[in-house]
């Protein structure tokens, strides 16, 4: 007898901002598995059960989850922002693919939320409106020459980044690094936006120029988004600048 | 008098993946704008105004919206998917940028929303678990040669690729020339993924490799993803294949 999985994406942070799906797909679960801080912002319904987990341990989670799901019971695996985009998804996938041959049976959904990206570019503007790529700058589980040289790669070729997992305490200097690069393929005043809890109450966004721009403003829970050469800042009277890349590229804006 | 402008992303079509937040704003807005099709989504309460254009008028649909909110009323641009992700967003901070200075004293707000790549993605497992990147293949807007480098960089450098606007009757041939330029950097097996409609009654989800991938199958409403070399097709008895982007990269999988 083979349950269900279902991996869900909570939106960044403010119920406004998770959709209806994923709302529904938690509540529907007999199990939540996920990141403690993640599945607190769920109101767990009398008959749901909780099992909250460390940051690191996506695999263990993902096969404790595949587990329980194989016995019958509906499970649900909470994410914050969107649930593929450097989260539970992928972990999900790995572990079924060597796992034992039933968690391949096992129904299994995953249900999309708006990243953090999203959430932080919507505050200052439209800094995601041309071609954008998102880098985890983790080193935990991918050489650091290997993201040095995608940086490279992108900064060069125009596309604007977006950072997650940019800074922690056990990776103190690699946003730092980051920017280093960058500002030898970037302007000095192109735009970095630092954005903390998007639509949150807690929430701390922040713009600096490439050429100033300070990793120790950034967090574990901040995304950076650097533009190319081609993201403009648009300052206004009694307003925050707003930041966006124009839709055209590489030759006279219409 | 200055009114209000607020640019939605109302997700990739199906309601149960428009966040409240959207749901909300569009509700509270005198006016809306938007590509026809994205407009007919919104059921318009009696007192709301429709001004449905063309999808290629973003430039004069921003215009026309901001025209109206410096009036005082209350405006909502909508767009499918993200507002600020190859939409909206971008246009109307470039009109706001080169337009009259009464224009940067609009109160505006974007909202964000599920985009393409994400309801795509989930349909088939987690192919944006690793470090990805979206591209626009329109050259309405930028010059191929642009698009080609692009394609080349971030092949090589081996993110995962989400192609936007892949194809259109304008740009028939641009989506087979763009498989041609990966098959160069990527081996055969690839998994490439051909998302329509994700989340809607009339959904479309084909999985090709690579080196078969067939470009007509997309239209104007695909969004295609390009696996990396490391994307992962896992295949299950009585279930459509996974596909899934491995969280950790350039090393031993541990």
């Amino acid at each position: 007898m083979s349950g269900r999985l279902v991996v869900v994406g909570l939106g960044p942070g403010s119920p406004e901002q998770m959709t209806p799906q994923a709302r529904n797909a938690v509540a529907a679960a007999s199990d939540l598995f996920g990141y403690g801080p993640y599945v607190d912002r769920v109101e767990l319904l009398p008959d749901q059960t909780r099992h909250a987990s460390d940051n690191r341990e996506e695999i263990s989670r993902a096969g404790a989850a595949l587990l329980m799901a194989a016995e019958g019971r509906h499970v649900a695996v909470v994410s914050g922002g969107d649930a593929g985009v450097f989260a539970m998804a992928a972990a999900v996938c790995e572990a079924i693919e060597h796992g034992p041959p039933e968690w391949r049976a096992i129904d299994l959904e995953v249900i999309p939320g708006v990243t953090a990206m999203l959430a932080v570019a919507a505050r200052v503007g439209a800094p995601l409106g041309h071609d954008f790529c998102a880098i985890s700058l983790s080193d935990n589980l991918k050489p650091w020459d290997l993201i040095e040289g995608r940086l490279r790669a992108v900064s060069a070729a125009g596309f604007v980044i977006a950072l997650y997992n940019p800074i922690s305490r056990a990776r103190p200097w690699q946003l730092g690094r980051a920017f280093e690069i960058l500002r030898g393929h970037l302007p000095p005043s192109t735009p970095v936006i630092f954005g903390r809890a998007a639509g949150r109450s807690d929430e701390r966004i922040a713009i600096a120029p490439l050429g100033k721009a300070d990793a120790t403003i950034a967090d574990m829970a901040t995304c950076v988004i650097i533009g190319s050469a081609e993201t403009r800042l648009v300052t206004r009277e009694d307003l925050p600048p707003l930041v966006y890349s124009p839709r055209s590229a590489g030759r006279p804006s219409a």
